[in-house]
């Protein structure tokens, strides 16, 4: 049998595109001879909704389009959609299984996820029945993402202890002696971490379906960005022989007819995962996804010459253009002179747009202003925050005037403890690197150069110390531990939920420990009013982490 | 029986004083008569505790305290506190029957709450046993908040579907033909918005729990604010003859000894509902144990003469005492001449520390340093959020320099439309009013005036047409349609979940209706980084409501 694999990327509520997507896309996968096509969750509507689907309006909307795209498929597809079950209160999230111009059959996702970045639950039903659509001749069983998550995370399996797991139903049929199943399919919308690309490693999660249902697995997994996470695509055909025998493309749109028989007692390997490039494309994708489906087109970045916004202006550039990003420099009298000399040479290397607008003047003007006031009181961070905040002011004046969305170029180092100025160097309407720890920026920036065979990157740039250069010789170093380190606590901190007792016993230093620790809790506030910014790691802040701000700190 | 109610406001995370808490309110119940002791959920650790449950050594921390509270009690008591199951991977919410210095039963909550501000289901496991307590020849039923709430609510019924349900048990052992239970004990943290107080209302939740166990309640609901939430307290004594008989304060710390023999055959209504005046209490419980449970002290607040921040300063000298209050006035060229008079006229009727700071020269130099870069742009919106941001930028220096919390003026109206300019008038650490609509800050002003006697918040700032003076001779009704009305949309559309046909349909101007829904849509990207401020509405924007950015709008 020859199946279609529809990897797109769709956009929340944008239905008549989705739909001319779909039906553009399962066109061709029908030309290149599928004899029947499957789409991504909630392919119809985009993903995920959250409590957008509490509009009846918009589920409406939303099964109006379903409809009229069930009336325009040449070949047979599952496509996903949201619906209101007729007599029910609360909505579903459906797999349709579109043939002969109608829908022949529903299937409504069980497992509902609500941890990391997910809560299906909160929004959703779970379904009650099964689906076996019979389709010349073979017994397929439609599946819906989370559906088949039940094997490897015990927490999970805890969570949906007392709910029907299609899992076991599909595996039981063939249990049962007869060949009551043929395929399985899987539409799905994973979120993408550097750490769960592994589900479709051999021995993986999707090795482990196949087996344990005794047959193939289609897995269709959404590729694209949705505010805070990312769906990495690669989908898969993994056969019962237990490999992962055709891989999509990662981050990308991609569409692929696997030929079953043809796959029959492949044993090779398709897995491809290439650590620091995945995440780059994934931080590109999140970016340009975000600019393109709010409906904007430029973006502004504050260039200090430091690393951080380095690698901003390299991905938007990337994902955007070197047309749609513009560069400023906002120098102060603390200002190194490498500053503006870094940033201007990094704008050239990328070819964009460049500004030079110096805020010494409005702090002297805002310090003046307040000198009544703080008579008498000594110089402290107050001052360091004017500097930031001028900046913060000057560059939402371009944004405004230009209408350029400021991207915010903190990395999950710095807001971890804080180590940025709330209105200052935090304004921005996206956040690009806000989850990758600053040892990866390192790591990415390098990356950039080498892959590009030239200097993008200032090499100053990365090999100087790093600097908020907020008071005269200020370096990262006199605030913070060695980024190594540091890096190293917070790992353990905030995607292991380690506290500092266990951090110590693995060998830290208890007194550094100790004080990022505090500093990471004393942050919580600045976080809560951060710009979104994609989920890379295990426990971003933006997506995942949900930590109360009124507390006694320091127990966790 | 003779039952102690102690209603307190406990802390996340600070054990020590609330374990402390629980056991002088235990004592003075003991000295008034009370056989056993009642207090809140999760009242050992502070609720919601979110994702601090995910770090093992806070829940062993608060296991601790437990342990450490059970052996120092006068009277048997039921007390809330989390904990992990030996074997398991999740974690509990759990009450406590504690007697003789040591544990004698646990109960986990069954029902867990993900809609609304509520996600228990992240965090914790449902529990799979109940519990009844025999105590002086008396059975007593345990439950935990949510686990009595599956009668009025329909759509959380079908969620629960799966679920065994608690009230269905208890209500099953008397139905049995046996007294085989004779009181309810619901440990309780429920969420205050001015919609959900009829529980306690003659025919309520409350009442009718109490019929379908056929047994008295006893429910003992945490009273304080936590973030963005508030627990209002009122915990009541429920009689079998279905009616509320006596009822602790409400946003209060109180607590009351209950003798059920006495209360029989009671057929009164201890019912308080005071609409505006509960609505008060609510702000000011949470804008008080915001700041006082982070640890600070002071606040400072922009006061334009305008109504909003009129009413902020007001609420915070109630709830923090005039000496922890500073206001400022920041006068522009723009600026009318009421704005500062209305201030000044506000800070003297407050009491409260004032000062002047104009940002005229520090508009002026942003201006000029801009002029290259602008030249030969026209004035636009970009001119008013430089005013906005010069203000924020003040505020803030001030803020860092005094160690005073800004606290936000806007109210639900604006955010709903994003009638303000980010780092602007959003710069704070607390938004009081953010969750009110217009219509109420002019019904709670008129109130604060009215119970006072005298004239607190200016006459003039009442009457005035409210204005942000961004621009000369600005009107709010220039941009905005008549508060009257456009409240009365934006309560279908965000409390309601009515999409603009379902409006249009009951009524409204379809223009207006459009209008007001586009604006909505558009400002989601502001709201996610506003401040956190408390749920006083049944779906505020930083609890309750999640709907992406980044979207095709109008759908919905």
């Amino acid at each position: 049998m020859k199946i279609g694999i529809g990897q797109i990327n769709t956009r929340i509520g944008d239905f008549g595109n989705n739909i001319e997507k779909i039906r553009r896309t399962c066109e061709k996968l029908a030309r290149e001879g599928a004899e029947f096509a499957v789409f991504p969750e909630c392919s119809v509507s985009g993903n995920p909704l959250k409590d957008l689907v509490f509009y009846d309006k918009f589920v409406e909307a939303a099964q109006d389009a379903l409809h009229s795209l069930a009336a325009s498929l040449p070949i047979p597809a599952v496509v996903g959609c949201p619906r209101r079950c007729a007599g029910a209160v609360g909505y579903r999230n459906s797999a349709y299984w579109i043939e002969s111009g109608g829908i022949r059959e529903v299937y409504d996702k069980h497992l509902l996820p609500n941890y990391g970045a997910l809560n299906d639950a909160r929004n959703f039903d779970s379904g009650e029945d099964f689906c076996v659509v019979e389709f010349k001749g073979k017994k397929i069983g439609l599946t819906i993402c989370e559906d088949i998550w039940t094997i490897p995370c015990i927490s999970t399996a805890a969570r949906y202890a007392r709910m029907a797991k299609p899992m076991e139903y599909y595996a039981s049929l063939n249990a049962r002696g007869e060949r009551r199943l043929d395929l399985l399919v899987n539409i799905s919308a994973s979120v993408f971490s550097t750490s769960n690309d592994s589900v479709r490693k051999r021995g993986g999660l999707l090795d482990e379906v196949s087996a344990k249902a005794g047959v193939p697995l289609v897995w269709c997994n959404l590729v694209g960005g949705s505010d805070d996470i990312i769906f990495a695509g690669g989908s898969a055909y993994v056969d019962s022989i237990k490999c992962v025998c055709k891989c999509l493309k990662k981050f990308e749109e991609d569409s692929l007819v696997v030929d079953t028989d043809a796959e029959k007692g492949y044993d090779g390997d398709a897995y491809d995962y290439q650590g620091i490039g995945d995440l780059r494309k994934a931080l590109v994708l999140a970016l340009r996804d975000f600019i393109q489906k709010c409906g904007l087109k430029r973006v502004l970045i504050g260039l200090s010459g430091g690393i951080d916004s380095a690698l901003v202006a390299a991905l938007a550039v990337e994902a955007l253009g070197a047309e749609n990003v513009i560069g400023v420099s906002m120098p102060s009298k603390i200002s190194s002179a490498h500053s503006v000399a870094d940033a201007k040479a990094l704008a050239e290397n990328l070819g964009i747009e460049f500004h030079i607008v110096p805020i010494a003047d409005t702090v002297e003007t805002v310090e003046e202003t307040l000198s009544p006031l703080f008579s008498g009181k000594e110089r402290d961070v107050t001052e360091e925050n004017i500097q930031s905040r001028a900046r913060g002011l000057i560059l939402m004046a371009i944004s405004n005037k230009f209408g350029a969305l400021v991207l915010t170029t903190g990395n999950k180092s710095e807001c971890s403890v804080g180590y940025c100025t709330l209105y200052g160097d935090t304004c921005g309407g996206f956040a690009p690197i806000c989850d990758v720890y600053k040892t990866d920026v390192y790591k990415l920036c390098n990356y950039i150069n080498t892959s590009a065979g030239r200097e993008i990157i200032p090499q100053n740039t990365i090999d100087k110390p790093p600097s908020a250069e907020l008071r005269p010789g200020q370096k990262d170093e006199d605030s913070l531990p060695p980024y190594d380190l540091f890096d190293a606590i917070l790992r353990l901190h905030i995607d292991g939920f380690k506290s500092a007792s266990e951090i110590i016993g693995v060998g830290y230093d208890a007194e550094v420990v100790k004080d990022v620790l505090k500093k990471v809790a004393g942050a919580e506030y600045k976080r809560r009013q951060y710009p979104i910014g994609p989920k890379v790691s295990p426990v971003a802040y933006s997506a995942d982490r949900k930590i109360p701000v009124a507390i006694k700190r320091g127990i966790q």
